[in-house]
């Protein structure tokens, strides 16, 4: 006999998060040596250039002045039916797709990814990302008893390496004949790359000769949850409508959050939403997802769903709080314009950035480069082929000077 | 080629909630009729006599309270960790087995119960209740591929049908080699049922002889959603220390939930709880449900987790919130012995009745007296084997007459 009592599938590895065990040696270091004299790039929250945590004082005082049941009261189990209006809205905004919508509320992007991974994939699947990913892709993976597989992120000219993505693409699809692809874009954690229009269309096109098949089922799951802090400037919701008039056995999904957009981590809010040109897709994945909802966590933190729909409906709570975000989207971007200058004029070399909370230096040997850099007080996050270090987390002071102590650093590991 | 784009197994029928429908017609009801002459006993919420949700003012204005962060940030992925030892306090209380025990936070009781649904049992598995249930168990069942069965849960002298469960206890332990019990106790809902100390003798006898065989692997999971409506002077949490000293093939998991108990519904917060005889399996216990956390929702409401830490350790914040829930206490067992002096009065046969938010009425045909009731305004809702009225949602006035009333409906409906 077995000595544990979990299920065999449910036996886990004895270990702790990364990069809480990273931060908390960040956060000994500030005891220390001083906050002055330490970087800690290690967690992917906004900070203030002080270290102190962004909370957008217009989404809590009006969470603050709503009345108690509206915090306190069940949400339906599918999500309150304004608010699943008003997250489309957040989702698409001028760019909604012209094709059926559904959404369901989750905990956060988490929530929708699992559901995703749980309803449009079986047991022994292998679900596709890129090489660089967010790792808890492959915890939800491991959880439901999936394969996380990937392909070469980017080419040698600084986009993404569509040919890699088409031939993992293929291969699955042909040997699963129902394949789930997770992009996280714009702002790409770990990278801070953003697909463009033109890579889109090519994305499209594959998923087109895919469906061509009509034994195929094609899901796509776009992860945005970190879209909202993309400067308006760059329209990084124009690929949105590319997802009009799309084959019946072409699926979209998009994992919404709310927790870095509204600054709502710790309020558990997002949303799953589907685009599809059949009506039934939508309604079938508008049960199936309600289903999942009452079978895994009931539903979902009511007085945050307000706070959002109330945002994006009226006005007079919009208007604050978009003033709040455009203040740290552009304290986000001189952060980065700054890493990205000064990284050039050390020679470190970055991978492909275009927006949000990171940028990602390649690295043959992440894990030893991650330990000198903190005998150094710098503390990233050590990934796949490369460190990930959270602007959003370093003030630009601090961005001046840290690719110069990072490629010292580097130049100490590499071979 | 099917035409779903779900996987097989996540193929779901298209259907509303009942209790969300049958509450709709309450409140048409009330519009047509006015609030003065409509029962709506649909919803399991604690409401005043007025109809007015019930928020505890301590817990909300605590909240409110709080630095934004202190709600904005993300919780640790298990849950904070003086919220896990706050939690444990809170289910236990002066009654804390001696044992082994781990906590890990969770959306609400329904993210405990799909944890351990998931973890601790095998696809295609029998998972034991009894015969009158909430539903969402058989949700969280087919949601996950497996199967609920129960027992008859009611002897004819009032009390559990050990000899049923003891059958069926028997009958799946020895088939499946692993066995996953759920008791929804103390103040069970539907029928407001608590299991008394000497039947969980009984139980555990059972327990024992069950784990004789070393290969055999018990999990009992107890829901105690409701335990703190019932009135401090029954001591409904001695039965807890019974669990002390088990064999090591027994676990013993605890829901538990927010919701009701702090008026918490909304905010989603509650744990899992493990006792067990030894260590390693409450470690295990620990990173096998800190995996399911970041596979499935990723982390906790972390505001919620801070209320309830204060409460349970700092003195100034927990008077005025027991204050609070003592009125509520009262105020629902009046309600309650209230409807059982008039049932018996008008000889209205009651499920056993001992505390918490639901009386609960047998019925032949629960459908066709849920239809009859509503017209004549009274809204409850229809079981297995029972129709469900929440005493914890109606007037003690109304409770006074709602016995007569549903004794006349019955009388037409049965044979």
């Amino acid at each position: 006999m077995s000595n544990n009592m979990v299920a065999d599938h449910a036996i886990r590895p004895v270990e702790n998060d990364t990069i809480f065990t990273i931060s908390a040696k960040a956060s000994e270091a500030v005891l220390k040596y001083g906050a002055e004299n330490v970087i800690n790039s290690s967690m992917g929250v906004l900070l203030e250039d002080n270290g102190d945590f962004v909370a957008f004082e217009s989404v809590y005082s009006y969470l603050k002045d709503l009345d108690n049941p509206k915090i306190a009261a069940y949400a339906s189990i599918e999500g309150d039916s304004d608010f699943l209006q008003a997250v489309k809205k957040a989702c698409f905004k001028n760019h909604m797709p012209n094709a059926y919508i559904e959404a369901v509320a989750t905990p956060g992007g988490s929530g929708a990814i699992h559901h995703a991974i749980f309803n449009y994939t079986n047991i022994g699947d292998s679900i596709l990302t890129s090489s660089l990913y967010w790792d808890p892709y492959n915890t939800m993976c491991v959880e439901n008893s999936r394969k996380l597989d990937t392909y070469n992120m980017f080419n040698g000219n600084g986009g993404l390496d569509i040919d890699a993505f088409k031939e993992k693409f293929d291969y699955h699809l042909n040997k699963q004949k129902r394949l789930l692809t997770i992009f996280n874009t714009p702002a790409h954690n770990p990278t801070g790359y953003s697909i463009s229009d033109e890579e889109w269309d090519k994305i499209i096109d594959i998923l087109k000769q895919g469906a061509s098949n009509k034994e195929n089922k094609i899901i796509v799951l776009v992860d945005v949850a970190y879209i909202d802090f993309c400067d308006e400037k760059f329209d990084r919701r124009a690929f949105m409508e590319k997802f009009a008039g799309l084959e019946e056995n072409i699926l979209i999904l998009f994992a919404f959050s709310a927790s870095k957009g509204y600054t709502m981590y710790g309020l558990r809010n997002g949303a799953l939403l589907c685009v599809t040109s059949k009506e039934e897709i939508a309604k079938e994945f508008f049960y199936t997802n309600l289903h999942s909802n009452r079978g895994t966590w009931s539903n979902g933190t009511k007085g945050a769903m307000k706070v959002l729909t109330d945002i994006i409906n009226d006005e007079n709570v919009g208007k604050p709080f978009y003033e709040d975000r455009e203040h740290y989207v552009k304290l986000l971007r001189k952060r980065a314009d700054v890493f990205l200058e000064k990284s050039s004029e050390v020679g470190l070399e970055l991978y492909p950035y275009k927006d949000g909370f990171f940028v990602c230096i390649p690295c043959k040997n992440p894990l030893e480069a991650c330990e000198k850099l903190m005998k150094n007080n710098v503390f990233a996050i050590p990934l796949q082929t490369g460190l990930r270090f959270a602007v959003c987390a370093v003030s630009e002071d601090k961005c001046m000077v840290a690719p110069k102590k990072i490629k010292e650093v580097l130049a100490e590991c590499d071979e």
